[in-house]
């Protein structure tokens, strides 16, 4: 349905806060320095006044990520259905207005709660499952090429990351290009606000390959293929669970990918070796 | 009161599973090689046949992990109070049986979730936050030189990361030497688990050092905090809710230590440069 209603977008407000802020410290020789670090801020995700969840984010893209956690969460189906969505700092709270008043019904959904792995880990609720088994991925063919490509295009981004540390990037790319670059300190909010900015912009993840800088777990898979994206990257490594996803979904995941080393895990018959 | 009870064990099953399996992947050479990869299982947590909540862990400890999640949360006070822990994979569940039934009364308690960042994030009710508020710190001095020991000892742990990744470790540590130490899929859960063996074994965190190879986000700090740790150390960065909790805590704060080079974020007054 989303292509043929570019539109509409809802009423958003624009509350993203710098990422990072100046510490002083002392090193081991005992010198003080200032150092950058990483953000952290609680966001309470509260639907027609029923609250969802309360995310841990860096902060810099509330309104994409609370869209993109109701998106890939499979709370709310449509965009069309969202009237705002209202960033409120100082009660460290983002507030969607529904037009059907859905947000009743969704108490009923957020059980089966399930606390995700690791690096970008986060909550999963069964409905998100029950969208998961609805996905079908369509496979694309990715040359070696193309890879050493979006490692090239890849590789000035991980801004906060270079900085500050202590946050993960995840990518949309297309073709050695990279589409949206997320940072959070947790990896699943990342990808979650790529979602956001995909719902919102009907971008589609069909043909596209997601990036992570961190583990391939259960729940990047999951998020991975609820964005409809067949191949998934990491610099890092992956889980046990995570390969089982992508084998059961049909998606391409390379991982522990450095320079121009890489390891194909699942999916071998869609990457092209032309390097 | 722990200290004064030291005998008493619930029953518990020893449902230890291996941490990694091997697969085969591609190179980019085209090579076929085989590799380890991090187990990820599901693990739902039932107290009297409550469902309480699932984590997706590696799976080597999950009687602790079950323990130490319901312990960090103050979900339940005293160890005394547990009949048995009991985990079947077949179903995925650990089994928690209490004396006095408090199973029942436990779903009003999993109640404002939080749901936590980035690498080893998991879920906070406000139980815990409750329970945070009840901690005090009591200082430790920490010496620049059993600070240089202790890197020496922590050196041959991370088996599991060695040989496949994907996994963070925790450690409990006192005066140099590395008391119990866990790796995990989930840097919370390994946390939690060495807050199991530390209130099954009454074993104290005061003039402890925690450890951790992953970031010092304000869920570890908490975590650190309920087991009564005084002084946490990271080899990676920290964020700026985890700084500001262990501002509020007095805890001494260490991280970006690497070899004999590392900074001290919070705490200074209680770190002794002695090399």
């Amino acid at each position: 349905m989303e292509e043929q209603v570019i539109g509409y977008r809802p009423r958003m407000t624009d509350a993203g806060v710098r990422p990072t802020h100046t510490v002083s410290v002392i090193n081991e020789k005992g010198e003080t320095k200032q150092v950058e670090i990483a953000g952290e801020l609680p966001l309470t995700i509260q639907v027609d006044g029923h609250e969802i969840v309360t995310l841990m984010t860096l902060g810099t893209q509330p309104e994409l990520l609370a869209l993109g956690y109701l998106r890939n969460q499979r709370l709310i189906t449509e965009i069309e259905n969202i009237e705002s969505v209202r960033v409120d700092w100082s009660t460290e709270s983002v507030s969607i207005q529904t037009k059907d008043g859905t947000g009743g019904q969704l108490q009923e959904k957020l059980t089966g709660r399930t606390v995700t792995t690791g690096c970008g880990q986060g909550t999963v609720f069964s409905c998100m499952i029950d969208g998961l088994y609805a996905v079908k991925l369509q496979p694309i063919a990715l040359r070696q090429s193309q890879l050493s490509r979006l490692m090239k295009s890849l590789a000035p981004y991980n801004e906060i990351y270079r900085s500050a540390g202590a946050v993960h990037g995840c990518a949309l790319c297309s073709d050695g290009n990279v589409e949206i670059f997320v940072e959070d300190v947790g990896r699943h909010n990342a990808a979650d606000t790529i979602a956001g900015k995909m719902w919102l912009e009907r971008i589609s993840g069909r043909n596209k390959v997601f990036y992570s800088t961190g583990r391939l777990t259960s729940e990047i898979v999951m998020k991975a293929a609820l964005m409809e994206i067949p191949a998934i990257i990491s610099r890092s490594g992956i889980t046990h669970m995570g390969l089982h996803l992508a084998q059961d979904l049909g998606m391409l995941m390379i991982a522990r990918m450095k320079g121009d080393k890489f390891l194909i895990y699942n999916g071998q018959e869609h990457f092209i070796h032309d390097l």
